[in-house]
């Protein structure tokens, strides 16, 4: 998507497949930097760091971080190193997961003299696979926006599930651009999400480069605008979701579902059917809910009157600072997945 | 309460009953400040810029400011012009307008060379009379609390509605302080509360100088907590109550409701009867919802390395900026008020 009116995408690889440059996530909206990731060791890193986020994006940039690490050590017990390092980076969205297996499970098989270059093409593959399936998530929810027949269409959605948080186009976000391209006039109310402020670092930005009508809100503020019907329909993204509808989603999802549920407004999920696991099911959810570092709420980065990022302190008492929450199937109205819209119960169907 | 185990009220006259002397909460947790309010405009100035906030506070700092104003003209004219200032200073409490109409409607009987020393005793006879009412919804509230038997109970609360709202005590927080003193073992999850971060700010600092065990969580986490079965009950605050229980209060106050609900945790409301609007009834809402600056939200003030305060920006986008919701009435467990508890439907008959 558009960067100052010139296409990106948020990570690519150098020409001579050594490295893989990303758009450094940290410093937006401030500063737009990109970083070159050059060891297994920086990958980690910046996916521990967040430089690079969102469930498609993690899974996409562990993949390649495998391909790097492979240039340094192609052994099996090198590529088994990596893999459980790249897991290991963050443990709730099963996309990271997934790729991490996938590229691994191919690679195994193979001859360890071309296993560089066949780990470079499953990456490569793998971020394009995910550019297309976001397009054809973003056809299939154009599909449900344009069921909403009002003068302006109001959506609200919550933390970063747009093209910085994928390759390109997003997952939630990606409706969102369709029917903005089909000439909908389209409104986007943006959760700031805290404690990391992914709404207004992330999709706010986003949204400001594509000339998207969009306004931020506080976390708070979505249950009063759905009372008072200034909201048409939520669509936020996913980190995991059980083969029977439960989304696990940035904490807060939770929150602004139950609200749509109580006003009558949609509430959809967009995610690739990677996001779904197959191993989670009703309240089995045998998976690691990531807690953050108590940092993230008590301290605010932003720009100081100089103009340079400065770092502020605002709480001193301990915080606890849980990243995702789950909301169950029966508060999702549909779940948009690349091969369709599912009723969430149904969407363990989308992985036949 | 107590401050670095000093004695403080919010809010008092000076001997001379020429002014007021308040504790500037713009600068806490930061810095302790007190600030003298000489005038009508500096009182108008302060509620407006939230140097003192909270319904019960706000209300007893208006008839501070009635007294103040008529040491400069006790005219007919004036006093009228005072109570006008004073109830626009901010428009979604509802106890700002009854402290000022019920002092107003007295001064309007009184000779005008009497008017100045009967001010000060209103206002006075208020103060005093918030702190018996905090104190008594402290012993009301216990009882709901001691329902709980754990060997732990964690209470959730949003926003700030502690001694610091009020004159001393709280609404909100009265039980809870009760409950530590009786030797309950109690945990608050306090709601950061954005945009101005009143738990961080207030309510966290509040229950650190009384020493009770607490953490701050950002306000999309409360969700999680209630599915996880870490939060026994909520306790918040209102700013405005209708006739048949619909409670206004700190945007976000009605996902916690929600969310509670959802869990079948009791959620509680605290709030003196001056809180209680007799022309408000079901969705007869015919208040202002006070919008604030987008800037509470585009900016947040910490402190920086050298540890000075410091305004940094966080956000680019525009900010819409509503500053209470209204939770319905079958989504309250019970009020809380000085004459005692009552399901929500009943709250009228506190005021015959």
């Amino acid at each position: 998507m558009l960067v100052k009116g010139k296409q990106y995408r948020t990570i690519w690889p150098n020409k001579a497949l050594s490295e893989v440059t990303i758009i450094d996530q940290t410093y937006l909206p401030f500063e737009f930097k990109l970083r070159p990731l050059r060891s297994l060791k920086e990958v980690v890193e910046a996916i521990k760091k967040m430089r690079v986020r969102g469930a498609p994006l993690i899974g996409v940039t562990a993949a390649y971080g495998i391909a790097i690490a492979l240039i340094k050590n192609s052994s099996d017990k090198y590529l088994t190193e990596a893999k459980k390092l790249l897991i290991q980076s963050r443990p709730t969205a099963v996309n990271l997961a997934w790729a991490v297996n996938f590229v691994f499970n191919k690679l195994k098989k193979e001859p360890i003299g071309t296993r560089i270059s066949l780990a470079w093409r499953l990456a490569n593959d793998l971020a394009d696979q995910d550019v297309k399936d976001n397009l054809l998530i973003g056809e299939h929810g154009l599909k449900l926006i344009e069921k909403i027949n009002k003068p302006q269409i109001n959506i609200l959605t919550h933390c970063n599930a747009g093209w910085l948080a994928t390759i390109d186009y997003g997952t939630a976000l990606s409706p969102i651009y369709k029917a903005f391209r089909e000439g909908l006039n389209i409104h986007v109310w943006v959760d700031e999400t805290r404690p990391r402020n992914q709404g207004t670092n992330l999709t706010a930005w986003e949204l400001s480069q594509e000339n998207i009508p969009h306004t931020i809100i506080t976390d708070n503020a979505g249950g009063l605008l759905m009372e008072r019907g200034d909201v048409d329909l939520v669509i936020v993204g996913a980190d995991r979701i059980s083969i029977d509808g439960n989304v696990c989603n940035k904490i807060g999802t939770y929150l602004k579902a139950l609200a749509a549920r109580q006003s009558k407004i949609p509430f959809y999920v967009a995610a690739p059917t990677s996001t779904i696991d197959p191993n989670y099911m009703g309240d089995n959810n045998l998976f690691d809910i990531e807690c953050r570092d108590e940092d993230e709420i008590l301290k605010v980065q932003g720009l100081d009157a100089s103009n340079n990022i400065t770092e502020v302190k605002i709480g001193y008492s301990s915080a606890y600072n849980p990243s995702f929450d789950i909301t169950p199937g029966n508060f999702v109205g549909k779940i948009i997945c690349e091969k369709g819209v599912y009723n969430p119960r149904d969407i363990g169907k989308a992985l036949k």
